[in-house]
């Protein structure tokens, strides 16, 4: 029976052939610049696309939260780091995971250090996070002050081991210069390590957004990356030129409950609560919540004149459509909309239904925090 | 042992006292008109919070799909009104759950209703959706003749019955003058019901938006209101002047994790997974994603001096903050936010925390849709 036949309802397709094209690809690349990918599963939140990802010799992995690291714990990863400055309310938790898994946090103050190194019952690993200059989070990049104060107060306990630095350098997400972006991380990250290094000789350094891992073919010395939504991309990415419309591997099913030739509008079941509210800008001002596929008994197909979601409520989509879709399509018909900001649909959804018509697992939504 | 203590990561907090306060004025003013109250459960996705309703008189409810409708099936509701068109994609699902359960749904084209009125196996009532001129979904208020063909398809069935007509005055949420908007929803399903009610004696008119249903003291002859945000209200409802910020009912706690006193800045746990991405504007131009409440025992307090939430992204969340929370907050603190839109916030958490340390149910995220 094909997949489709199994679709009455909003569900989030995923493409297992495309999703491991990107993981293999972005595998590929960090080997050829000699450096370890640890991809952010903050995007895929999956043990099954983690089993993929270990076939591309993926063994480390970087979650956003503790929950999710609890997700994750015993399922064979060498180590799981939680890329959010680390909530010391969760200290007991991260004793109980750290007991028989390997964990690292990252750090940007001292109250959480120095709190972190009196209660930690096991070694944790952690990073200081480098504000990569878009004032999100992190330690300024000149504020070696706070850094050695963090790495003095982390000396008190045998438990509390630095690992490195951090910088996201989300900001490629906003600026057009990609390059120039990126010779700031580099240059940031090769003074810290330069700097560092002979008190910490195993001191690795690590950036990790989606477009710049994507497109850069020049990463110094950086030792690691860890981008996450490269997994799945999205139209967010394409728009960035980060990848294709081929590469996205994952589109929201959704059925057509009504058509409105003259208005070139289609109602369908799909909005916010399956999308969420992500959104572009078209040229002409118009806003895009996805763009449509067509869906075929082998997966989705690209349509030659374009269709998009051009708003979106609670459960309700309307598209604006082609043409080509208003002369093909009726009600009762399922459509595939490939989503803006494909993190956060899958985040909404909550599972994945493969080509092949299985379910695929995510982390669920009461223990996601 | 307070609520406060079981809080070590963002946790959607619900005041029992706030939410009966709500239920209980709508509840009468709906009496004061005699009109019937069905409110729209998509907020509140909770049995917990459809046992306070019971007590208010409340026999009915409005959901907005079916799986929202099979997860309230079976709990002593007289009818539960499916408010989105028929999704025919469905009818297996709604013959399952109509067996035992009395259901409505809406109904806006031919084709779904004539695949209904040949396959329904049980009664089935529904309402024929009226687009309220905001162009969203629903059948144009002069279209006679899209109305009757679907009366005349439903006439082929002794299972699908014809309540009456449906129009959600959404644009109550953009248009400023909402007297003007219910005057043309008012006079529209009035002439409505003159022209159809000898043929339909016992037909019935229903409209439900939150800003209309909060604020109009004249309904004119409108049978029912199915409003659904007034149950938590939201600070869009405080900016659309439904309410005050002291009637929303809902607050996401967020542990602090990083606090920048020079910038006037605190990065909490709590991004767009939490809270969603629904954002309002600021005078000054900047972006406020939720607005700081301080949490005690009893709940949670309004500052003398505001401070919002001004960026998200999936997990962090930047609170622009005042002098006043910046003398008091430290990091491990927990704040409070009151969500922009409080029907997306439940959708993403899940569950609730009542002030007495219960945790309260919600539709689960993988039975949705």
């Amino acid at each position: 029976m094909s997949y489709l036949n199994q679709i009455t309802s909003p569900t989030l397709l995923l493409d297992e052939k495309i999703c491991r094209h990107n993981l293999q690809k972005m595998a590929e690349k960090a080997k050829r610049h000699q450096m370890k990918l640890v991809p952010h599963f903050k995007t895929a939140q999956s043990h099954q696309v983690g089993k993929w990802a270990k076939e591309y010799g993926i063994t480390e992995i970087t979650v956003s939260s503790i929950k999710m690291a609890e997700y994750f714990c015993g399922h064979g990863w060498e180590n799981i780091h939680i890329a959010f400055p680390f909530n010391p309310l969760e200290t007991k938790k991260l004793n109980e995971l750290a007991k028989n898994q390997s964990l690292s946090v990252q750090l940007i103050n001292v109250e959480v250090t120095e709190k972190l190194a009196k209660e930690l019952e096991y070694p944790v690993g952690f990073f200081i996070e480098i504000d990569a200059g878009y004032g999100r989070t992190g330690v300024e990049v000149t504020d070696f002050g706070l850094m050695e104060a963090i790495m003095r107060a982390a000396k008190s306990s045998d438990k509390l081991i630095f690992k490195g630095f951090y910088l996201h350098a989300g900001h490629t997400y906003y600026e057009p210069d990609k390059k120039a972006v990126y010779e700031q991380t580099k240059a940031a990250l090769s003074m810290l390590k330069n700097k560092y290094r002979t008190e910490y000789p195993g001191l690795v350094t690590r950036t990790g957004d989606t477009p710049g891992c994507s497109v850069m073919e020049d990463f110094g010395d950086i030792d690691e990356m860890g981008p996450g939504n490269f997994v799945f991309y999205d139209i967010m990415q394409v728009n960035l030129g980060s990848c294709s419309m081929e590469d996205v591997a994952v589109a929201l099913a959704v059925p057509v409950v009504d058509i409105k030739k003259d208005r070139k509008e289609i109602l369908v079941h799909g909005g916010g609560v399956h999308l969420a509210k992500d959104v572009l800008t078209e040229p002409d001002g118009s806003k895009n919540f996805g763009e449509v596929v067509y869906l075929g008994e082998n997966g989705w197909t690209i349509p030659l004149q374009r269709s998009y979601l051009k708003s979106i409520s609670q459960e309700h989509g309307i598209i604006k459509a082609s043409d080509e879709l208003l002369a093909r399509v009726k009600v009762g018909d399922v459509l595939g909309i490939l989503p803006i900001h494909s993190c956060m649909t899958a985040d909404c959804m909550g599972s994945y239904l493969t080509l092949d018509g299985e379910v695929i697992d995510h982390v669920e939504q009461n223990t996601k925090n």
